[in-house]
């Protein structure tokens, strides 16, 4: 298991029922019976998810023994983006080239074709 | 293995070493013994890291068969920035809500000490 905080929390994404599951949680609160729900496998295997986003810290869950409800943590999150933060220039590059590419092009047209 | 995109994407980046690869990789290519020498690991340690990297689609690597280099390649880092967007409001609300709490405190302030 990964011991650094960025790497449990990639780790912890890597799977889609897990991401469904956060992405259930942005609109609040839910049970683990709630957020069973929509998905085609058992009771202990979405804890068995609920726990690895719980150690990754990106959710935390309620004291009430029996209810437990979870709650999305954003912090963890934040540290993704803040990573990313680095990386954005390849895109947003990019995409400042094809803006100068196509503004050569409207400049080219205005030239030869007078419109 | 993972199969969807982003959960390759998010396995691969779930290794601290990865990550300082993709790092080195913003300021330009690199080939493998490059890339190897700031780790204390083998090169074939290296060229595993590397595979998971490319099969993700985080780098890819030119045609001559004896150097290889990589290069970043910033369109699956893209995708997990989408991905993210709508997690953003957890922690843009929340710095909402710490602006307006110190905006009525300011008020506050000026009400209660006149300055």
């Amino acid at each position: 298991m990964p011991t650094d905080h960025l790497s449990s929390t990639f780790a912890a994404l890597a799977d889609p029922t897990r991401r469904d599951i956060l992405a259930r949680l942005i609109s609040g609160e839910a049970t683990v019976t709630e957020l069973a729900e929509p998905f085609d496998i058992s009771g202990p295997a979405i804890s068995r998810h609920l726990k690895v986003l719980e150690r990754a810290g990106l959710i935390a869950r309620g004291r009430e023994a029996q209810w437990r409800p979870c709650r999305i943590e954003g912090a963890r999150l934040k540290d993704v983006d803040d990573w990313l933060d680095r990386y954005r220039r390849l895109w947003e590059e990019r995409f400042d080239r094809i803006d100068d590419y196509l503004r050569d092009l409207q400049k080219g047209g205005t030239n030869d074709h007078g419109n």
